[in-house]
Formats: C-alpha cells, sequence, structure tokens
C-alpha cells in the first residue's frame, strides 16, 4: 500500500546506458538498474557508484545500481534495450543484425522472466528489426514494445534547425516517419519554426542539406569521435519516452511501432507518429501522404523488410 | 548594452570535461566551450554536436561547441581546467604532478589571453598544488583561483551516509577540511543528517569505516572502472561551483582557497569552508578546531606542501 | 496495468490550497482535485481553469480540476486539508479550534470514503489538534495522518539566517521541536550554516531575535498584509510533504506525528524530526533534550493539550 | 567586474504581479522587487515575504522585495508592468483606457528614470494601447518596449485542444495573430499537434468551438471566478517573455511589436510572430495571409487604433 518508487531497468552499461542512467535519475523518475554482462560488471558498478556520487550536488534523489544479475531487475516498470554491439566506421547497419538479434532473444528472455508486466524501449541498431525481435520473442502485446529512432532523429533535424535560423530549439518542431538514418522520411510539410513552415524559412536548398546532413546525422558523429558512436542525444532521446510512459503524459512521439494495417503495412516495426503514454504506445496516427512521402515510405519499409529477412 | 548569455569554457574534452559541459548546459547557465589540443579536435566537436542535439529533447537553450583554438574561448566568465594526465590504477597523485604542472602553466597562459577577467575553477589532481600553479601563472586575484575537491569528498559522504541510514540525500550535510582523499580532513562534528548529528545516529564503528571509504573514494571508482577513474560526480561537484558563482548564489561549499594566514597557514591552497558567490571565493571561514582536528590538517598540509616542493 | 499519474486532493480553494495546487502541479507530482464548498465551485473551477492555463508555457502536464464533489477526489493518493476559517489579525489560534474541528470531521468522512488507503497532512490551525482530530475521526493508522508545521517554522528560520549572514538559503538548516508559531521549541544546537553552528556566527543576541521573529512569523505577515494570512510559504511546505512521500525520498523533515511515548508524551500530535517516505512518517528520531530545550517542549506540550481539551 | 544577478522589477502587487514574482523567482531568473503605490507598501511587503520564506523549501535563490519607493528599483534589467484598474465583469476593455493610460504614463517615467537602459513588458490591458503608451512616454527604441497577449492566448487555445485530443499540452503549438481576446486572429493553418495540422485532427465544428472559446477566454475566467480575473496564465506568459531576453533564447513568440510597415501596418503596436531574445524584439516575421486572415487583422487593428484614439 505503500508508495513506492519506479523500477527502470538499462539494459547495457555502454556510453549510452549509462548516460540514459544518469538522465534518468535527474528527473527522478525512478531508481535505476543498470545492468550488462558478468565481466563488465565491476566497470558497470562503477558507473553507478559514481553517478550515485553526483545525486547529492545535483540534487535528485533516485538509487543506481550496476548489476550482471537479472534478479535486481525484477518488477521493473520499464526496460530499456541499449545492449549490442556497436556500430563502427564504415559497417552498414545491417552487417549488426544476426549478432544483436542474438542478443536481444537472450536479453528479452530474462527481462520478460523477471518483469513480466514491463514496457520494453529498444534502441539497439538496426532498430527496427530489433524491436520486432524483441516483440515477438517477448510475447507482450504490441503496445508494450517500442522503437526508438525517431525521436532522435527529429533532435538532430530541429537542433540544424535552429542553428541555421539563429532561434530556440523550443520552437522548432520536425517531424520525421520510416527507418532510421538513412531510410529516414523527412515530412517538411509538417515541419515547422514557432509555428511557420520551414518551406517559408529557409531557401529549399538550404533545407535539402538540412535533412542530407540529419540522414547521416550518426555518422557524422562518429566520424568526428573516430572510435565510439553517439551516446547523449540518443540516452535523451529514450529519456523522453521514459518520461512519457511513467508520467502518461501522453506525449505525440514518432516511436517505433508495430503496424497492422496502418500506412498498408502489417507484420512490421516503423516509425511513425503515436501518442506514448502510461499504456505505452496508445495510438497510432495515420497521416495522408503525397506521392513523394508515399515512395520514400514504402522504400524505407523495403529497408526494413530487407533486414527482416536475415533474421 | 543588450543581454548576453554567460560563457563558460571546459578545458580538457574528457569525461569529466565533457560531463561538466553537458551538465552546465543542462542547467542553463551560458554557453559551454570544450577546448582541448589540437588532436582531439574532432573527437571534442564531436562529443559538443551530440550533446547540442540532446537540447531539443531535453528542453535547454545552451551552444556546446567544440574546439582547440583558445581565439573561441574569448570572454569567458568562467573557465574550468579539467585537463591533465589521469590517475591510473597504483599511481600515487603525487606523480602526476610534473606533467600536470606543465599543462597548467600553458593552459593558463592562454585563458589569461583571452579571458582577463574570468574565474577559474581547478580540478586537476594534485588540485591543491595545481591550483596554486594556476594562481601563480594567472597573476590574478586569490578570490578569482579557485579548486575543487571538498564538494566532491561531502558528496561522497553524503552519498554514503544517506544509504547507511536509508535518508534522502538532500538531507545528508556532511563536512571536510583540508587536501583531497587521503589527506581529506572529516569533521564529524560539523557533519549532520537533518540537522541530527551523525554521532547520534551511526555507530563509531560504522562512521569510521564511511570516512575511510570516502577518503579511498577515487580509487574506489579507479578499481571498479579497471580503466580510467570517476567523472560524473566530480564534473556534478564542478558545475555547483560554476552555478554559485555564475547566480551570485553565495553557497557555503568546501572549495580549495588561497590561505594568508587562515588556520596558521600562508601562501598555500587548502580545502576550507568558503562562502563562494559572484565574486569567487568571498569569505573563508575559519573554524575552532581541536586536537585531533588540528594534527589532521597538519598533516594534510605537509602533504600538500610536500607536492608543491616538486614544483 | 498501465501507469497512472499519481492523484493529489487539496481541501480548500483559498490561497493555500490554490498554491499549494500550483505548486504540485509545477512539479508533476500527479494531477490534482481542488474542491471546496458547493457555493464556491465557481471560484474554484475558475482557479483550477487559470492554472490548467499555464501549464502550457510552465511546461508542465498535471491536470488541475477545481470541484465541490467527493466523488471527483475517489482514489486519490494523498489528501492535504487546508480548509478552514482563516487566523485574522488579533485572533489567538485557540479560538478557532472549535469551528475547525467541526470542519475537519466532516471532511474527513468523506476523504475516508472515497480515498480510504490515502495519506492525509493537515495544514489548519490550529494544527495540532487539528491534525488529533483527524487522525481519530478516520480511523487510519498513525502513519497515514501528518500534520504540516516544522517545515514552514524552519523555512521562515532559514530565511532569516540567511538573509543575516548574508548566504543561500540552500545552506542554512535550522531545527524546530514542538508547536507551531508561539509553542515552537527552535534547536538551536541543531541549526546550522554550511554545517557550521549558527552560534558561531551570529552573536547571542541576534539570534535570539531571530527565533523570536520565527515564533512570530506567521504574525509578521498576517499584520503586513492587513487582510488574510501567509499562503506562499505554507503552501510550498505542505508541497515538500507531499513530494516526499509521492517520490518515497525518505526525508527528514520536522512533522507532526503522532506520539506513543517518545519524548514521554502519548495520545497526541506534537512536532518532532521524522523520516517521510513512501509509507507516510517511517519514523520519529528521539533526542537528546537538554533541561532547557525540555522544558520548552513540556510548555509546548501543555498548549497543545490545553486546546485539544476544547475539543 | 563581479558577476551579479539580474534584476527584475514587476509593478503592480495585484495577483498577477505578485504570481509574477513568484515564477520569476522561481526559475532563479533574478532578484525581484515588486513595486505598489504607497498605501499598498505594506500588504507588498507582506507578499514578498512570504514569497521569500517559500524559498528554502522550492529551493530558489532569488531575493524577492515589496516597495513602494522606485529608487528601489534601480538598474533594473527587466521592467513588468502590470499595474492598472482591473477589468471587472460586463466591463469593455476600451473603458479602462483613459485611467490605465494615466497609470502608464506616470510609472513609466519613474522607471526610466532609475533604468534607463531595461526592457519593459506591458501586461496592462487594453494591452496594445497601453504598449503603445509606454513606447512613446518611454522614448525607448522600439526593440526594448513589448507587450503581453499572445502567449496568453495561445496558452489557452493550447490548453483547449490538449484536452480535446487528451494529449500533452507539450505537443500543441497555436499560432495567434492580432488584438487580445475578442480581436484575436486565430492561424488555424500554423497550429498543430505533434506536427500534424489540427484541421486534420479536430473536425470543423469542435475547432471553431475552440477558437471562440479561446476569445473568450479571460472572460471565461472572469465570470467564474466572479470577483476578480486571471492570473497564474497571465503571469506565466510574462515569465516566459522575461525567461527569453534574460537567457537571450531567441525563442520565437507572438508578443506585441512596434510596427513600421509589417503587414501594411505602421506606428501602433500589434500582436505578430516575433523572435524575443537579448535585444528585446529581435525580428518580426512577416507571414503570407490569405483573404480571411488579413480581413480579420484588418478587423483587429481597427479594434485597436479605435482604442488609440482615445488617447
Amino acid at each position: 500500500m505503500a508508495i513506492k518508487r519506479r523500477k527502470i531497468t538499462v539494459v547495457g552499461g555502454g556510453f549510452t546506458g549509462t548516460t540514459t542512467a544518469l538522465m534518468t535519475a535527474q528527473k527522478e523518475l525512478g531508481d535505476v538498474v543498470l545492468i550488462d554482462i558478468p565481466k563488465m560488471e565491476d566497470p558497470t558498478k562503477g558507473k553507478a557508484l559514481d553517478m550515485m556520487e553526483a545525486s547529492p550536488v545535483q540534487g535528485f534523489d533516485s538509487k543506481i545500481t550496476g548489476t550482471s544479475d537479472y534478479k535486481d531487475t525484477a518488477g521493473s516498470d520499464i526496460v530499456v534495450i541499449t545492449a549490442g554491439i556497436p556500430r563502427k566506421p564504415g559497417m552498414s547497419r545491417d552487417d549488426l543484425v544476426s549478432t544483436n538479434a542474438g542478443i536481444m532473444k537472450s536479453v528479452t528472455q530474462e527481462i520478460v522472466k523477471y518483469s513480466p508486466d514491463c514496457y520494453i524501449i529498444v534502441l539497439t541498431n538496426p532498430v527496427d528489426a530489433m524491436t520486432y525481435t524483441v516483440f515477438k520473442e517477448s510475447g507482450f502485446p504490441k503496445n508494450r514494445v517500442i522503437g526508438q529512432s525517431g525521436v532522435l532523429d527529429t533532435a538532430r533535424f530541429n537542433t540544424f534547425v535552429a542553428e541555421e535560423l539563429n532561434v530556440s530549439v523550443e520552437d522548432v518542431t520536425g517531424f520525421v516517419l520510416g527507418g532510421h538514418g538513412d531510410d529516414m522520411v523527412p515530412m517538411l510539410r509538417y515541419s515547422f519554426a514557432g509555428g511557420i513552415p520551414l518551406e517559408k524559412l529557409i531557401d529549399k536548398e538550404r533545407l535539402e542539406a538540412i535533412v542530407e546532413r540529419t540522414r547521416k546525422g550518426g555518422g557524422e558523429i562518429v566520424n568526428l569521435l573516430g572510435n565510439g558512436s553517439a551516446y547523449y542525444a540518443p540516452a535523451a532521446s529514450i529519456v523522453q519516452m521514459v518520461e512519457a510512459i511513467l508520467k502518461d503524459k501522453k506525449r505525440i512521439l514518432p516511436t517505433i511501432a508495430y503496424l497492422e494495417g496502418e500506412y498498408g503495412y502489417s507484420d512490421l516495426y516503423l516509425g511513425v507518429p503515436t501518442v506514448i503514454g502510461g499504456d505505452g504506445i496508445e495510438q497510432v496516427f495515420e497521416l495522408d501522404l503525397n506521392d513523394d512521402e508515399k515512395a520514400a515510405l514504402d522504400k524505407s519499409v523495403a529497408s526494413v523488410k530487407k533486414v527482416m529477412e536475415i533474421l
């Protein structure tokens, strides 16, 4: 009867996982369990402890613990999966699929065993296919298994637009459909700064360059870092979804959702505009697409299906 | 005449530097310039860009830029120095001194050249001696050159106490004097949970264990990580000091301050309770010490002086 | 199974009640129901609507509704009682007792009927006696019925100390026991600025003046306003307690708790240091008192008992 | 050279003024001076003190002081004018004009005298004409005198849309032009939920009802309260503008700006989309209007001019 803190498990103690843990704790969304494989147990505990030691100064009251034992994740409200081998320079996302699908399956079995009522958010690439894998393996209803890519793609797009216009990022609202990265379908008709269509504020050529930069956004970071990939913005994107669920905010966010006929597709996970709240994906918005948009989305779906065939 | 954002430069693009940049931006304290050596320019730009791309989702309006050119730091209000070679497992902090002193000098020359009115916060270890080096090299008045160690030591102590008592970290207020780590002088008389002296809440043996764990707090993380040292709590500690200055909060925080007779010491930097606000260190509190405390502080000072002799 | 927002009911749509609703919503602690008597239904709805219309700009996602029907409060996690006739200039708190006790009883019956599992926080004056009345009427276990006075008294004390020392309020931690206002027992031994005992920072006379000002803190506001009493600080104090429960923070806060032998008193509600978390009052700290403190507390208890005799 | 807190003066100690002071302080945007006429000095001091006493609990470090002496406002960065006689039930906004214009003039003279470099935000109704009055009286450049109405109208519109769709207010972005209330020109083409045009989500009739409710939004609160008008959402709206300036956020917000040819109008203040940042109104966006929108805007301008003729 006593009120308990929410519990969030983050699978994968790499940079994205730890940053997700930090940002979740900073918002006092609940206690966080960071889990990795046994040989990474000590580093995971070290990172968790370091974050805990930041709590008196940052002013948050969330426990963060590191572990390699799924028993410690029992009863989680949300489980975020960041585990998987990373994308390296020059590696296509498709190359990752076999290894990561195997990881998804074993991770999902543990999650389901210890947190049968949780919501799962998947970040591992290639994310559309990995979310599908987790969905099938979990046996969970579709609303409780969600992939992340559109929040991140939109965040990158908004960042570039805000820089171009020299205005606050708070007032830029981009909109994407479809797959992650190269397969992203930008909806410029539905993208605005302060409510003003971007096409009225930025000339066509510059806008195209921004779209292209967004598509290659992950690669841009990979190339700059030289050794590793982005983690701040990906973690922030996940945490926005975690917050939407735990606070039942009913945010309208682009998420990777299971489709059953929407947009003419079935039995696949695809990036679409959704309402995300206390029951996970509560609604999928179906928009009218023009011919170009429909063609781009078809191409995106073909790409997703190609990956799924590998599975 | 127009109102401008504050500008904070963080020297050193390692984990502590980037985490400091992130936490500074999250609080919208101003725009952040993250600077590292030329060969690290691209990774530094990559981390800065990744953080910027988190801003639309985290809801902060601070620009973060990466660079290796000190011209970009011009006119900073605050400069944080995290640069230096890291402490490795088994390495004493004293071993770091010569290399890091050289780095402090060259960094300080650049800072002074481009931001002659700034406040400088030093984190590089051994921090007492490094802060002294920066002070001398800068020619700045003593209030504008400040070292960090006590906020971090206190944060660790408070974390362990909160865990021991199973209470909120918000209500634990530890108190330390003297040097960092092994040289720390815990003031248990002035350490409380909810205003209640810890000595009435925790038995002597457990309390001693907590003090000892705090002393070895940096090493505990180093040992767990296996490869690297703590950065979340150190970064959070710096940001608390940055915030205290930029918002002229007049926080009472333990900082590494230049002493001119306080506690009987002169011409050295030592961890003492201070008021930190819009003019940097605005006041040093001089407490009555009992014999044990005085002896421990003398030992701490001896240790600081020993390092300073290497300089 | 879906995750639901917490629900907080605030009884009394006056300034304290509405400010409590606002501050609860700003922190996104849950949805808020503001309830008042039928003839005040429209103004209550108006205030709730006005606050809701602030939400897009303040950036909070909490619903605030106004009502006069207790059905709308059903299933609340926490109920805050601010209802009662106000304290007017010159009126002793004792004069309020009969009227307000009647209000407490009828309000409690409705609360218990619609939210049998809730936690109740009482603010109505004279608060020690009113909390007792609610406790008895509710039949709830003692941990679930809590009065507020010490958080407010401490907040006032801390404000005056911070002003006196010209330091941040964040670093002042006062400590009070006993009844509200005139009956307050300040524990100067346990009151600090940055961990330093106040007695070392402020001379005896000034400190006594601050204690006296704190005791008369409610009256000072009443006299200045001319028509009405304080509501910002009282509301903020309640919300700190609401947050401590809903986030299971296990804060160490002075609350009005039911005593069963602690400090030598039984069957009464008195201001004492407690741990407040997800199960309400989870612990009462029993401090050693010196003779002066014990005498002051006895006087405070006598005063509380005198009011209780009126009941 | 030391870093100072920003200073914000709020003219008018009524509910809107005090709530503006509170919300400004909560965000630690700077120190706040709340000023009212001499006979209201004590209540103004009382409210300021009550808010200060909330600061230790709410965790903000901003000083709030009450006064009736403009000397205390000297050197303000921003001055917000909420003074004026209130709108009563049944009273047209035009009736307010003469009295309030006189108040604007005398207030402006004091502001200019003591804070010659400040930015002024006007809330007093009829706000378009009152902003014009302050602009003329101040002799300030146009970018430094700004009126508020569009942020509030949009906030109300967004609240109603979020309620209609049962989605987060964070994802609704309405858009208005022109005068306040009855004269508001809603731009439904530029109004979205999660980037999706509202016209695709809400049927025409319901959407019209929401527009109409927004137009009458101030009156709805007046009628419910019975005695007084809205203050939470108006205060929040002002504070968003204050924050945009003090943090140089370059928000795209609808503000009341001085036009010199934009939209075909000159020498009047009108609600238009602007960039608001560290130099006040930094840019006015000129949108293409269709015939209906242009007609509505003309009507709005006619209404504004009619009021200005009274001046």
